[in-house]
């Protein structure tokens, strides 16, 4: 299956998306709730909802202005390192256990909003990830039972503003710029895609220029190696993300370095998902339009 | 002001503290809410509340558990290397941005619970810090004013497990197992400490055991400019948690190297806040005693 939050001529709440219909399954039934966390949770009988679906009105799915897939999760944890090939364009070896981070809520924005270049640095870059978004939480998670405790997956957009992010040997500050994380907008259940999301192709984009391009198979740490290498240390919770890093083609590895600027949108999309479309705004104009409303 | 989060003789909620004894706010008033988050928004008027505290009982405040101060903070961001001395054991170079990295709640537990050394290492370590809590929220705060966004100080135990922290580059992991992370018990409100919570005495034992000792004047980041480094980059919000980094002293820096070891009770004092002691369990008489409930 396939979901959008959003709000839409059916209001707000989680979307069942086929083809370019959507249903809006929070209006079927509350318990449903704001974000995708009561069907993680088990509140409402997905199932059920999903068979009378008809009992509400379809809706076109671009007339759905995305929110966030879970609007509070737990914690957003992010691996830094997991192309070989992007390894190699910013200048690290290949590690023996994954360059963990994490991101806060601050940062993070829905598919179609606008992405932020701060005012202080012209080095916001893009890197194009696939997102996992933790259906049953656990620790101590097996490799081989991990992929039980995905709920689905999405896209991501890790922007990071460069010369913050080598500042210092942690990477935090670059990784956490407000408005510089899209994700979304549509989330996919595991059973619509190959085991593990693997194989799939994934590429970022501005208009024509294609900036990366690669395979979801290249990534060094599978989805179920992550969790269980993550969950050894930490409780996954429902709702948590988890992003799988990102291949090579970075702005800040190409020559000359290619950044993003105000003006451009740039879309990351992964094969079997879906697009994720964001407009990159300078932060002056955003402080503009907010001091003017 | 003090306060005190937790559950006692006069039932769960926002305790003040005077001396030894505690009066539960939330008992006067729902809107104070189960932690400081409902005095952080002013949702329940402060001044309001204290100046009829004794239309409730008094209670003693060592009768009373604590809880985390705040339960579900928007973000926990920490300074890694703080005190010039301690940057030197840990063989690192002063820098000229702080080190920042980021904890999950799931490592978060209150002062008095069991800090619980995992079962995959032994290099389960202390680390002795000042916290900060986030009052009025902001971005692009002047270093001039950041004093004005901190509702209060508590005591952090920034437990590391070391093998894990120095796994990769990213130190997420070994900052983040379940359980390593004591915040609290008391929180003062600036009024009652020196400006920037400074010039006062940081300690860390076990028993007699003096393991840091040291003042927070040798910080290098003060906490406003740290308030203010930060805002650069992210939106702090009301509630969010700043630790401060720690002194020399750390376990994995003395010869030989001083781990946290099952039995123990760790304690954390900063002159004019209080303590914060928690006794060390094993992982494995953790999950043990879980079985069995």
């Amino acid at each position: 299956m396939r979901f959008i939050v959003g709000t839409g001529p059916g209001g707000q709440g989680v979307y069942l998306v086929e083809g370019q219909k959507a249903w809006n399954l929070t209006a079927l039934d509350s318990k449903v709730g704001h974000d995708l966390m009561g069907l993680i949770s088990g509140a409402a009988d997905l199932s059920e909802l999903v068979a009378r679906k008809d009992e509400g009105a379809s809706y076109d799915l671009s007339a759905i202005t995305p929110e966030l897939p879970v609007a509070a999760p737990g914690k957003i944890i992010c691996l830094g390192l997991n192309y070989v090939d992007h390894i190699k364009e910013g200048g690290y070896d290949v590690p023996t256990y994954p360059a963990l981070f994490m991101r806060s809520m601050t940062s993070m924005i829905p598919a179609g909003a606008p992405m932020v270049r701060p005012s202080c640095s012209e080095q916001l870059d893009y890197e194009a990830e696939l997102m996992v978004i933790i259906g049953k939480g656990g620790r101590h998670i097996s490799e081989a039972s991990a992929l039980d405790h995905v709920f689905g997956y999405t896209l991501f957009n890790d922007g990071s503003v460069r010369e913050y992010q080598r500042k210092t040997h942690q990477w935090t500050p670059g990784k956490n710029f407000d408005g510089t994380g899209p994700v979304g907008p549509v989330v996919v259940t595991p059973d619509e895609l190959p085991t593990g999301a693997e194989g799939l192709k994934i590429e970022s984009r501005v208009g024509s220029e294609i900036l990366q391009s690669a395979t979801t198979s290249d990534m060094l740490w599978s989805v179920a190696r992550t969790i269980s290498t993550i969950s050894e240390y930490s409780t996954l919770e429902p709702g948590d993300y988890l992003a799988m890093g990102t291949p090579p083609g970075v702005g800040h590895a190409k020559t000359p370095q290619r950044w993003l600027r105000p003006g451009e949108v740039v879309e990351v999309e992964i094969e079997g998902i879906g697009i994720c479309a964001n407009p990159i705004v300078a932060e002056e104009d955003v402080r503009a339009t907010e001091a003017a409303e």
